[in-house]
């Protein structure tokens, strides 16, 4: 494999036995079926209605045949091109590729605490995801710069990505207009338009409207980025007791419902395009009404999510470094690492939010991304393990020479053997500081700098003119 | 199951394809044959001999057959009995208990830092482990008091266990008269020699002196507790390029024959004698010679090693919250929730050092007790999911009541579901204080308490004129 990601091989943690995977399954259908998707985006909806799905009002009913048959449509697993090719990731599979967080409004500034993050922080988060090389997917919007107008901001965003790194990404753009912007501005960095519908570059995530809902916003992402044929991961971020019911089984059903819906959607706007499934449950402190991050329930739930991804044979999305703590500490690492396990049991192929993360999606922590990198390491180390099985694997001429009650430090298979084991060796340790040090522009041809700002400069005019 | 210990029905990761487990099994039973085991405790080497084992000077050699005929007589599953008998506990099959870590030293001082350990430390210690219902083995030697005579002292400890918690535990002793003292201090404290004989209550650690060989101290506490039908878990403490060859397959082989060749051992001494398979990998940091903890090399170990035992039917002990860090902080916890998803994944039936490991094993930290009690309550949320996946568990009146885009906060099926689901809730927060103060005492008769204290003088009074 030449790619950038990783690979897992290990064992699959199915924790639900086939007759509540069938269960699970027919419930998610019956959701589709019967209570429906609403869809507050026209053009979404007349595509639905012109494939044959019955639709009452703004809600279609999808019937599970329509759904399988559309997944069956997609691919199983795919590349993401990145400008530089050896930094190309595959997805699905046993592939596994991570990305840091994304979406924070605010930075948790190591000095001077939580405050709303600038450009300046952004780009050092950029070139952080630039130098690890655990990051494979960049992530356009790692945080908001505060100090750019709102209307533009994710053409400064992914232009940033695109400009001072050369992995794939995922785009910021998260409206019908936005994520045009995005596939524009991948087609004149990467080729044009063909170009990246024959191999995407980028990945756009859609949120639904928990429950059971794609709306305008979300609706118009989707055929967006679909109809540019880039790979759009479908991400129910629900809540249980508010975005769905009290417990796991509703929203397992839920989650897997939307995100397949969704899917079917980006099948109708362009057969064949790259999808991911997604999911995303958390629960609520019933006590304060907000989400809880890390819980052990939703690591169950993440567990049946990829159970049920292997069902429908689609790539699956998992993660993070999650936690509802404000600082960075004992209980932040503890619930951070306590969700990375699940997201790799599950055979997830994205683990999105892998470092970064803090005070619940709140604030991105430039610190907790090199911290977490650290641990990141760990399960690099875990699963690029290989058991060396072989008569030297076993160093029997170690134990001839030894013999019991002896020590292996000055026999000749240690010496043998010491160099690579030192090179093997210990988890690393490093900061922030050090690891943006490390930073190296990869350059851009000019040509498409240039073309890129024409671009921007030409939308920026036109968005600000809607807005005054 | 009315036992106080966890239940793990999740799936296994077995990391071994069988036949890479088969040549593991092989080459362990070549290092028992070939190599040999050195038995420096000259009536176990009688035993050995007397039972028609090959024995060269001190070194036993076990063919494989006999190995395998003395493991089979060792139960599979077995019961430790409390003083309370509802805090029995269930060693073996899907079964999973926990304990505190052992053996440190020193003190991690919440307030001075590391110093050497006092008893009002170790009582301190005593009352955590009895009040957290998640740690079901009281440990003694949790910290060593460095302010007791160190030739009576585990006499000391063992006593302060049964006076002050009423739950099964691991004993100190770890030489033929120490081990023979705990035998004799739990036969007056649990009725008598037959009775704990029939109904065992305590734990041995009997760590071989690797490689391959079982000293005098650890050969005679073997010896002793297996006389006493005691459990005695068989716990190998490697370090690669040390005590075991560089690279994770010898050490598996040898740490697979170590404890195996124990077991059998126990079995020549006393037939169906429970015991529990050990093992603890540590890779040795080759730049300071030191040992490693929570690396993901010795993650994958562990998960071998509980393959190995399911192969032989016998429990396996795993754990912890290993780290080499001196202080509690990010790394400390990363390092600790690391190595305790591997232990449960492996099927571990005995979680040792579940709580409190500082420092290499150097210190104990009453503060870490605490903290990393917060995350078992998490693994414990874990293996208690249960998928309510009826018509109620899905929520589909709430689907219906709800519809798509709307919210499920004040809907009917969250409201019957509200209490539950917030009992269920966030993983707690408390400080080791809080915990201490949570202590009440569960009292003795008054008859076992002066019994125990006439023979603790009366073995001082001999082991002082040992000393003298």
């Amino acid at each position: 494999l030449s790619n950038a990601n990783w690979v897992n091989d290990l064992p699959r943690l199915d924790v639900l036995k086939p007759e509540q995977e069938e269960t699970v399954h027919d419930r998610a259908m019956r959701l589709l079926e019967e209570i429906g998707l609403k869809v507050g985006y026209a053009p979404a909806l007349e595509l639905l209605r012109a494939a044959g799905v019955r639709v009452d009002g703004d809600v279609a009913h999808m019937e599970r045949g329509f759904v399988l048959e559309q997944i069956a449509k997609a691919p199983k697993v795919f590349d993401l091109r990145g400008r530089d090719r050896r930094k190309d990731v595959t997805i699905g599979g046993n592939n596994l590729a991570l990305s840091a967080t994304g979406g924070a409004p605010f930075t948790l500034d190591p000095d001077m605490g939580k405050r709303p993050a600038r450009m300046a922080d952004y780009l050092d988060m950029v070139k952080l995801m630039h130098v690890a090389p655990q990051l494979h997917v960049q992530v356009s919007g790692v945080v908001e710069p505060d100090d750019l107008p709102v209307r533009s901001r994710h053409l400064d965003m992914d232009r940033a990505i695109i400009r001072y790194s050369d992995k794939p990404y995922f785009a910021v753009g998260a409206t019908a207009e936005g994520s045009a912007d995005a596939v524009e501005l991948a087609s004149i960095a990467f080729g044009g338009r063909e170009a990246i519908r024959s191999a995407p570059v980028l990945m756009g995530i859609v949120n639904p409207v928990s429950p059971l809902q794609y709306d305008d916003r979300m609706g118009g992402s989707l055929v967006a980025y679909s109809e540019g044929g880039q790979c759009v991961v479908l991400m129910p971020y629900i809540m249980t007791g508010g975005t769905a019911p009290l417990g796991f089984a509703g929203a397992l059903a839920q989650s897997t419902a939307e995100s397949l819906a969704g899917a079917a959607l980006v099948q109708v706007v362009r057969p064949g395009c790259p999808v991911v499934l997604g999911g995303f449950v958390a629960e609520m402190d019933l006590r304060s009404g907000q989400p809880m991050f890390g819980t052990p329930g939703s690591g169950a739930v993440m567990l049946a999510m990829g159970q049920m991804a292997r069902r429908y044979g689609l790539p699956q999305r998992g993660g993070g470094a999650f936690t509802a703590e404000r600082q960075l500490g004992v209980r932040a690492t503890m619930e951070s690492v306590m969700t990375i396990w699940p997201t790799l049991l599950s055979g997830a192929n994205l683990l999105l939010h892998a470092v970064g993360w803090i005070d619940g999606s709140l604030c991105t922590s430039i610190e907790k991304m090199a911290d977490d990198l650290q641990f990141i390491h760990a399960f690099e180390a875990l699963l690029a393990n290989r058991w060396d099985l072989s008569e030297e694997g076993f160093a029997m001429d170690a134990f001839r020479e030894v013999g019991p009650g002896g020590t292996f430090l000055g026999a000749a298979n240690t010496l043998r053997h010491f160099r690579e084991a030192a090179a093997a060796g210990d988890v690393p340790r490093y900061t922030w500081r050090e690891l943006l040090d490390r930073y190296e522009d990869p350059g851009i041809d000019p040509a498409i700098e240039e073309a890129m700002d024409d671009f921007i400069a030409r939308r920026r005019g036109e968005l600000e003119r809607v807005g005054a």
